[in-house]
Parts: structure tokens; sequence; C-alpha cells
């Protein structure tokens, strides 16, 4: 096949396939598979041809229950359909899926998996929602990145139809779904070759027809369910050995090899650990480097999570195997371990001598999963007695489940440049990066990767850019851990957020603001000067938010900052990367008018002259520690909600949080961002007292927090009475101008 | 406590419980958990008080989706809430109960488990639902009985409140939830004093204030909700203890004494079924008959499925066990195994040695559990290599799951009187027989129980209803095998049924016909004249069609028939009997008039003197075998649609069906079922061709099958070709007069 190369994320790849291989989609939009069926919509609507040369037939429903009932009705009436979707939404499908199944009709629903609302609501990534369908006889078949969704996803649809039964193919909610990643994109052409044309015409042939009428969705009784229950199974049992022959055949058309297990690591590892989705990429990374420093560890990746072919098991894992951790992401509560060790258990109940067994639970609602938790996961199997149901990735002093982490460790491959970006909600900055991994994707021979973060205030929050750019293949889905250029867009941030972690010596650090160095040495806090001095990194000012007010573009500060990014990074020659800005500028702004897209080119211009290398003084290194500031708050401020506005909610240890997700309420006057760059005024002689001020000024709400609260005996304390420095927001009066 | 004795369904005995611990239920009727919600809402009409003093509030919402929802909101506002579902119903509420199992509220749902639409509906019984919901959370706990249900239903709402979490309390839908049973009622007063009250206040104190507002339902980002996750563990891990301690209270109180695993049988077994729901009753009947014969076997009841307690199984089970099979009311398409199954894998991985585990499937779509299946189980266990993934009570000649069925074993305790009675739907006979059993359950020392089988044609369908009288505790939730007694309510049945399947020599047989002896040499078909003769019938006859119709009753032969059994079975003295029925006529009919009081009252005087003890020939025992009458009828008619019609489905071998659900049309034309007692003629004279008849008429619809049929490769044949002999409706005018 043709090799071309894109820079797309997870969701795009689903959708390419699903577009190809679909006649109808039926969809309700869910993070974070939301996107998936916007790239189809859009591409329908500009008229691209699936494989069959026809348009995709793209349905909103009412939810996600009407999405799946109106794929179960396409697929009686023989049109190829699909879904997207994930946690919620998936469930809303459940029982459309065992009618689908029961019925032996193909299809894919691509899901990006996310956990499920409980004691409170995610919509972040992990695997409950896929095995709160395990039971519905839909085959799961998990992708652990962005090129694992378009080979993976290919094969899931060429087994689907090869085999007339449904398929549900998913991968890491926002992980995977969101990452954006350099890969191999296999063109319609050569998927059409691929097709079992003659299972099309099958499907096709069964279905309903008022010519030669059937009778579907009957009611039966005891006498003959049973038999037809099992009158299936034929159906399934071939599911393993089919999905193989595909991803063989996806294999010899892509180089690409994959099995329903892949091993990975030394090929006489005693020490194994079993995981699938995108916790597969870290693993393998840190598998790695362990086994070059002479560890005798693996991994064993699921694909086919559903049915677990115990053949195929055996057949992919070393016999020199003696200890095994299963890993889940998704939590059993109360039960006798997580589903996917459970089925490792079963497997293995029977033959004789087993490895010795355990399974944890890591990465739940898109916890972070890194190098060091791996490490932590294969040094508890070395352990006399390695822990059974252990957590890893968070500290936990309530049952104790999780296991202690030990020194970091970095295994990404030399020649790997990171880079991280503090910006804020709608300032443009997630917009420019996207901008800034497709130029260097699109134009360079380099690997790419990135990751957005967001808080969960969106507009007007932070948003963290983690990039990656590597000569080889990048297999680091985590958050960066280290760094080799942080920029920090927002000069509010330098006393709110610990921006400098993880940056390593000598790197660069980019801020954005007003402040001259003298004004630095009150602005910025001492353990931040610290980190510049001591670390010798090269500090770089930019006053981005002049340059864009000078020029008429408001707050919109990315193009300046992308430009300076280019200037330091010098990932590519700076000027090529000024050539490839502008070119994306044309692409994004074109539409809005040659002045818009005048003043961003000018704004890029104007990033070069007015970035400035700081000569920041060595006192630096010895800045004062900080008095640490007794507040006279409520302990839940204190304890929980302080370190979580301060991005550091990872390290809250379990007994922190509330068994039952219920929080105390007006916490909001605690938290002062001072993120405006212009705050508004009350003019008496203009009001003309409409009273709208008080809907749409944050002061309103203060008025609540005068009533005395009670506190509830059985939670974390919460807010005991109301404290007399939250007045002073009271006192300002708002208004417009 | 007092021992009181009654006679119910195991529903009215869920709805018992439910309403006393409840102060609101949201509901949605689905079958079979209709009626729990029906008594409720009856009582709550009468002014019924549960155990607070408060009339149960009992809503009835849009759909199950939103009764789940109504709950949860009723719980947040600190109102104890219950509700009543199965099967899609269940489905529905997946999204609601992990919600309110993540909110750690205490809640009891009641479970009449069903099977689960997939190739075709099905409104029986079996597991897939309860196990479609093994990850929300919540505690699933079965009952075997009625008496269970009334039992451990007060275990599950005793449990869930001191837990401050949700359980699912299952019985077998119809099997159990319709299964009528003489048992121990528990009253309220006893049930108060076994309320945690301090748990009740605890849970009302953490509700939904505005006085001391809380904020639930948040959102929560990967910083925390891993570690709130965990922080739920110490609820969770208390649950065994808590059941048994409830359990044991309620033991305490009753005499009935239950554990989270309770094991029947030899002490020192070496084979062992581990099964749960009514399944558990009838392979105890067998254990004891089988160890009362010397085989070492036992069976270990699953009580409290979800927690599955590794602590409480191990001590429950004896050590001598060799051999293990599990029993799973379930299939999963594709899996390693079923739920239960994998659960004792699991238990036993790096348990060191283990005992030969195997799994197997029965029963799903309530197919009838009976004690030869269970024998064939303990037989497989014996086997060199034991069967694993076996089916029991099918035969499946696809993928050769199924174990074969040794001879007939009949394990009852002596004394056992067994009735069985064929009616047409609507005849009232199943309500008559209710009444009978009510009867005998109310005015003697008698055990008493009933289950009813209906077609899927209700209303003129046929019902077939099994009787159980007996000095001992009935454990034989399946149908009967074996008869003392049978009737027969329709004389068309003789030659359409095998009505007499099961009799024991010399019991009694009870047909309503007009027919004299004379006329029964050619109306009774030879195999049914050698069946009487063969094995020495008493033989009666009563022509109750007559009776009624001279006392005006219409087609209402009940009571003439319910009078008929009780001068035959002599079940308990006659005449008491005659004063029992003329008893429940006035509470059934009184409402209607002392007219319909006294009709029925007269139908009981007549039956005595109309029923005939027929003395017919010795040569019945040798009447000749017919010719099969081969019908130029499609293959599908002739291999799958005339066994189901002749009530012997239970026959068919899963090669006769289709995998996917896909049955051939227009078969009606071939079921002529000659069950009218009157047939309507055209009056050309009175017609004023309104056209109306074509909607009520059946011959309307054979029209249609006049079109050429195309059959489809891929099933058994459908209806391949419009048949001459169908024509003979044709040509039947129709017309009412």
């Amino acid at each position: 096949m043709s090799e071309k190369m894109t820079t797309i994320e997870g969701n795009e790849a689903a959708a390419h396939v699903a577009y190809a291989l679909s006649e109808v989609a039926a969809i309700y939009p869910i993070t974070p598979s939301s996107s998936i069926g916007e790239y189809c919509d859009d591409w329908a609507a500009h008229g691209r041809k699936n494989i069959f040369g026809q348009v995709l037939k793209v349905v909103e429903m009412q939810s996600e229950a009407g999405a799946a009932g109106a794929v179960h009705g396409a697929l009686s009436a023989g049109a190829l359909s699909t879904t997207f979707t994930a946690s919620q939404g998936l469930l809303l499908m459940i029982p459309n899926m065992y009618k689908i199944a029961g019925e032996l009709m193909p299809t894919v629903f691509h899901v990006s998996a996310r956990a499920i609302a409980a004691h409170a609501l995610s919509i972040f990534g992990d695997h409950s929602d896929v095995n709160a369908v395990r039971e519905t006889g839909f085959s799961l078949l998990g992708s652990a990145s962005v090129q694992e969704i378009m080979d993976l996803g290919l094969v899931a649809h060429l087994s689907s139809v090869r085999l007339s039964l449904p398929f549900l193919h998913f991968f890491d909610g926002f992980r995977t779904s969101m990452e954006i990643q350099k890969i191999e994109l296999i063109d319609y052409a050569d998927m059409a070759k691929l097709v079992d044309y003659e299972a099309v015409n099958d499907f096709r042939s069964r279905c309903l027809n008022p010519e030669y009428p059937q009778l579907r969705g009957t009611a039966q009784n005891p006498d003959i369910y049973f038999q037809s229950k099992e009158a299936a199974n034929p159906y399934f049992t071939r599911i393993p050995h089919v999905v193989q022959e595909e991803m063989d055949k996806v294999g010899d058309l892509t180089g690409r090899r994959y099995h329903l297990f892949d091993y990975a690591g030394d090929p006489e590892a005693e020490r194994v650990i079993i995981s699938m989705a995108s916790s597969c990429d870290v693993i393998e990374e840190t598998v790695n480097y362990l086994t070059g420093v002479g560890e005798r560890v693996g991994l064993l990746k699921v694909r086919l999570y559903h049915p677990f072919s115990e053949e195929h098991f055996l057949r992919a894992l070393p016999s020199t195997v003696k200890r095994i951790a299963v890993l889940d992401r998704t939590k059993s509560p109360g039960a006798i371990g997580e589903p996917l060790y459970r089925d490792v258990c079963t497997l293995y109940q029977g033959k004789g001598t087993s490895p010795l067994l355990v399974g944890g639970r890591y990465g739940l609602g898109s916890k972070d999963f890194t190098p060091v938790m791996v490490k932590a996961v294969f040094d508890n199997l070395r352990a006399s007695a390695p822990k059974n149901h252990f957590t890893v990735g968070i500290v936990d002093d309530v049952s104790h489940t999780s296991l202690d982490l030990g020194a970091d460790i970095d295994p990404a491959p030399k020649g790997t440049v990171r880079c991280k970006f503090w910006g804020l909600g709608a300032d443009g900055t997630v917009g420019a990066n996207k901008n800034a991994i497709k130029i260097i994707g699109e134009n360079t021979p380099m690997y790419a990767q990135a990751y957005f973060a967001y808080d969960a205030k969106k507009s007007g929050g932070i948003t963290m850019s983690h990039l990656r750019f590597s000569p080889h293949k990048i297999q680091s889905p985590y958050l960066l851990t280290h760094s080799d250029f942080i920029a920090c867009h927002n000069p509010a941030f330098v006393s709110q957020y610990d921006i400098l972690a993880g940056i390593r010596e000598g790197g660069a650090f980019l801020l954005n603001s007003p402040w001259t160095l003298e004004e630095m040495e009150t602005r910025i806090p001492n353990p931040m000067k610290r980190a510049i001095a001591q670390k010798k990194l090269k500090f770089y000012n930019i006053d981005a938010v002049k340059i864009a007010a000078k020029l008429g573009l408001g707050g919109r500060i990315n193009m300046i900052m992308q430009a300076a990014f280019f200037q330091i990074a010098k990932v590519i020659p700076p000027e090529e990367a000024f050539r490839y800005i502008k070119g994306a500028i044309q692409k994004t702004y074109g539409k809005k008018g040659g002045e818009v897209v005048k003043k961003n080119e000018a704004a890029v211009d104007g990033a070069v002259g007015a970035l400035q290398e700081l000569a920041y003084p060595e006192s630096w290194a010895k800045a004062g520690q900080e008095a640490y500031l007794e507040k006279d708050e409520p302990e839940f401020v204190t304890r929980v909600m302080r370190p979580m506005l301060a991005q550091q909610g990872d390290q809250l240890p379990v007994s922190a949080v509330p068994a039952d997700g219920i929080f105390p309420t007006s916490t909001t006057q605690y938290e002062k961002r001072g993120i405006a760059i212009n705050v508004p005024a009350w003019i008496p002689a203009n009001c003309i007292q409409c009273n709208q001020c008080a809907f749409v000024c944050l002061m309103g709400s203060f008025g609540r927090s005068l009533r005395q609260r009670r506190t509830c005996k059985t939670r974390p304390k919460i807010l005991s009475r109301w404290k007399p420095e939250a007045r002073s927001f009271k006192t300002c009066d708002s208004g417009f101008r």
C-alpha cells in the first residue's frame, strides 16, 4: 500500500474507518466520542464516498437508546450500520445490543471508553462502560493507540461482516480518542480490497424485504428458547480465528502485525503484566527500559478481550512466566476481582500448575498511568507475597490497597523533545498547539504526539498541552513528567500552579507577562525563582497581551505564543515554522476575511522582535522559602480544595475525599483566581436599575453564603460558618461599561 | 413469633416484605414482576400501613428508567424506596443503579429474574438480567422458593439499611414469582423488631435538605475520581458479614436458618453442584434421593451471589469435595464460562489444589429443570473427563454441549398427591385451581404448591395447571413429570396433546366431553385408549358444558370441574370441599350479585350427579397403532411447528430451530385447533356489507398466504409455496349472528 502519514486524533482515525465501511451511522453525541460523529457528518456533508461509492447516511437520534434502535432497524433492513458512544450512552444501548447480537447481525460500535457516573460523573476514560456490556454477545476489541484505532477498527469491521456478528471496538476515552498522533493512513481503495463481499451480500440477502416476508422478534416460550440460544454457538466459536485472519490480512497490507494477544518484552520473562488499551503502550515502553537494565519482564497485550481465547492466550505467553499481574481499568465494587482478572483466573483453572496471579486496578476516570506505576506493578510481583486486588496510581490510606511508587524513571527513547504549555481556557493555546503539532508532523520525518488536559471550568479555566516530538515512534500515552520546554501563557498562573514541575536542567521556560525583570522580583514566587536558577533554565518573557492589543486581536495571544515557541524550541528552523504557521493561519482564519488573516500574520512577525531572554540574577537560586500562610479556612478548603485548585489533586489520598460523592457547597468564595485582564466597575450615573448585572456577575452569588451553614456529621467537615474575609467580595458593586 | 401459614404466590411474598419496609415504591409493570406492584398498589389503596405506620406511596412512572430515577430521587430525599422489575426493565435501570450504588444509598429492587430479549423475546425466567447488572455495585441476593422470598427479601431490606448500600433481591421469574406455595407469613410487628432504626435515622439525616445544602452528582476530573472510588471500599467489605448477621436475626425469629452459602447433602460428599435460586430446591430434592441410594453427592446453594464471599464459601463446602459442577441459568455468548462459574474459578485460583471444576447451563427461558437433569449433572461429574461448558435439559445436536439424560427418577417424598389440569385459556380452570389450592392449603395441615403453564395464545390458548399436595414441605419447583390425577377440560385436546403423559398406574383421568362411551370409541385416539387401559386408570367423564349451558353460565365450566376434581381426588372429604368452594364462590363472585353466586353454587351441586365413571372395555389396551398420517406440508411445519403445537417443543433438538430467531410467516394456515364450541355462519339476508367481519374473523388473514413465497437459503426451509388444502378455509364465508 502507499504509505501516507497523517497527524490526527484517535476519534478521527475511528471516523475514517467507520465511514469507509458503513452505509448508516445513527448517532447521539456524548463525550469523548462526539467528534467521531462530527467528522462523519462533516465528511458526508462534503460528499465523501465510502468504499461502496455511497455517501454515509448520518442520522442523529433523540438519545443513545434511539441510536442503537436505529442501528438495529437499519441492520434489519440490510444496511451496514455503525454508531459511536461511551459511558452512559453505551448503557442506553444495552437492550438493543442483546437484540443485535441475538439476531446475529454485523455492526461495529466505536466506543471511546469512559467511566460510568456513580458517586460522581466523570467524562474521562476507563473501561467501566466496556465491562458493563460483556454479557450482550458483542465481541470486544481494544486499541492502544491512534494507529491501532485505524488498524484494529478496520479489523473489527472486516471481522464483523465475515462473522455476521456485532463488535464493540474500544479505545481509551481522551487518552487515545483525543490524543493527536502521527500515524499511517489506510486509504479507502486499500480497505476495499479486504472486504468479504460475499459476506456483505449474504447479509443483505437476509434482510427484511416484502418480497419474502420473515417473522422476526418473536416471543419464544420455554419449549424452544434454550435450544435457539445454543443454536448460535457455531457463530461465536468462529470469532477468534476469523479475527486473527482479518488481523493477518490487515498486516499483509500495512506491515503492522497484530494478534489476539501480543507479547512484548523478554522472551523468557518471569514476571508479566496483562493489560489492554492505552496502558499497553506505557507498559511496553517501560518493559523495554526494564529489560534494558536486565529485568526479566514482559507484557501481554489483550486485543480481543471478548471472546477471550484460551488457545491464543497460551500460545502468546512465554512458558517461562512465573508471576502475572492482571490490570483492569475498572472497578467491580464488592467483586472477587475485576473482569479481566476473573477471565485469566478462569482460564488457568484446571490447567494444573498456574503462574501466581494477582489483579489490580489503575487509571480509573483517566487517572494518569505512568512508567513509575508500571515499575511498581513489576516490583510488587517480585515481593514474597505480592499484593492482590491492589490499586496503583493513588495513595489509599483507607483500605491500603495501593502500591508504593519507587523512584522516578524516564524510559522514553533519547531524542524525544517534550513541551508543555499552560494556557487559559479559550485563549487559543490548544488550537495553536494543534497547529504546531500538525506542522511538525506533516513537514518533518519526526513523530509527534499531543494531548490536552483541561480543568472543569472550560472557557476561563486552565489548559495544559502536552507535546512530544521524536525521531522514534512515540509510545508514551501519559502526561509529561519530564519537559524540555514549558510555556506559561497567563501571568496569574505563576503563583497558583507548580508550573515548572518536571522541567529538565537547562530547559527553556517561556512566560507571557507584562513584567520587567525588576517587577519579577516581587511577582514571581520564590519557589519558581529557585527552580529557574537552580536548574539553569533559559528564561524567556514576552508581553503577548500588549502585542495582541496593539494589533486589535483582544485576548487572542495564541499566534504570538506559537511563534515564540518555534523561535525558542527550534524543533524545526524557526523561519520555516513561521511559513507553516502563516499557511495554517490562512487555512484557519481565511473564511473570517483578509483582515483577520493579516492581523494574525502580523502577530507572528511581532512575536520575534518582542521575545526577550532574561538574564536573571544567580541569587534566585537561593530565593527565600516562603512562610506558609495560615488562613482561617474550613478544613475542606485547606485539605481538599486548595490542592485541587493548584492542580495537585492527584496527590490527595483516599481519606481526603468523600466516599459517596457528597461535597460541601459555597466553596467558590474561597477561590480568587485573578485571571481577568479587565474587571468591570459600576458607574452609578449610567445605572437604569435593570438588575441584569445580578445575573451575569459572579459577585451576585455570594449573597447565598451569608446564611449560616450546618455541618453534617458523617462527611469530611463541610464549611462550618460564614467567613468574614468573604465579605470583601460583597462590597464590590457591580455594573458594566 | 406467631406461626401464621398462608398460601400465596412468590410475588405476593415479595410485595409483603417490600411494602413493610418501604416508604416509596416507584414502579413500572413488566412480566413477571407486575403483580408485585399490583399487590402494593392494592394494599396502599386499602390503607395498609408499613412498619413505620405509613401508607406506602406507590408511583407508576413512564418506564423502568423513570422508576429507577424516581427511586434514586426519593432516596436522595431520604425516603426508603423500592421497585420491582425484570429483564429489559432492569436493563433500563442500569444507569441509575450505578448512581445509587456509587452514592451509597440503601434500597432493595425485587427482581423476578427473566431472560433478556435477544434472538427472541422471552417473558420467562432465567438469570440473564441479574447477570447484566453485576458491575453496578448492587449486592445480589437470590431466593429459591416462595418462603425464601419472604425470609431473604426481609434480609435484603434489613441489610441494605444497615449497610447503606443497594440490594437486588431476585428469584426465578414464573417458576417462583408465580408459584403458589403454602408458607409461613412474617407479620409486620415481628419485622419491625428487626430493623436498625439508628441506621434508618442516619440515612434520613444524610438526605437532601435546604437547611444544610450539599453538593451531589458532581463531575470529577482525573485528579480525585479514582481515590473517591476506592474511598467506598469499607462499605463494600462489610457486606457479607452484615448479611449473615441479618440472616441470623431472621433465623432467630423464624427458626429458618440461612447462610450466604448453604450446604445440603452428604457431609462427606465427593461430587457437588453449586447453583442458585429455584434450581436449589430441585437439586436438594434429588440430592436427598441420591444420598438415600448411597451416592456421595451434595449441593452448595448460593444465596449472596454478589459480593461472592470466599471466606463463607470455603467454610460451607465440605473438605471432601473432589469435583464440582457450577450451574448458571444464563448464557454469556462467546465467553470463557458463565458468570457464577467464573466466580468459582477465580475463587480457587491460587488455592493450591482445587477440586475439578466444570460449568454448565440449564433452564434458559424457564426451560424446566427436573431431577433427571440434576442426576445427569452428577453423572457427568463421575465421568473420567467430565464435560465442561455443558448444557442440560435440551438435545444439542449442533455443538454437542448437552448431557444425556438417564432413566427417569422420582425423588418426591411419598405421600405427595400430584394433579394436572389441561384447560382452555380464559375458561376459568386456572382461577378454580387457585381456589382449590388455597382451600387445601388453608384448611388442612397439608403443604400445597401450584404452578400454571400457559401457551402464548393466552385467552383461547391452553393452560396446564400443576398442583401438588403433601404432608411434607414441597421442594419440587418443576412441572409434574408424574401425576396421580389428570383432568382434560376441553374435548378437542384429546387428539392434539399427549394428555396422559406421566400418569401413574391406577391414577384418575377426568374428561369433560359430551361423548358417550360408544362415541369415545371413535373420538378418543388409540394411544390415549391404550394409556387408559394399560395403566388401569379410573376414567371419569362429565358433560360440564351442558350443565353450564343449562345454568346460564355459558362456557364457564370451572366450578363444575373443580367440584368433580374434589369428588374424585379426595384430598379432603368432598362434602367439606364443596362447602369451601361455595365460600370461595361467595368471595369471588359476591360483587357480581346474588344471581351469579347462585348459578355457580348450583354448578357445584350439578357436578356431583353428572360425574360418571366409565367402564371402558379391556380391548382399549390393544387399540390399534395409528398409521402416521403423511401430510403434504412444508418441512418447517412438520418438523418444528407440529411438535410445538402439540406441546412437544421441549423435545426439539437444537438443529430444528433457527439461530437468529427468524421464522417463516403464514404458518397459521396449518393450525386447525377446533376449540370453539360455536362457529359463526354468514346469513346473506342479514348482511349490510359493513365489511367489519373481515377484521374480526381469522379467515380474513388467509388472503395473504395466496402470494407465492420465496425461500431463504440460510434458514430451515420456510414455507415454499401456498398449499391447496389451505384453500378450504377460504371457501368458508364469514358473517355473524
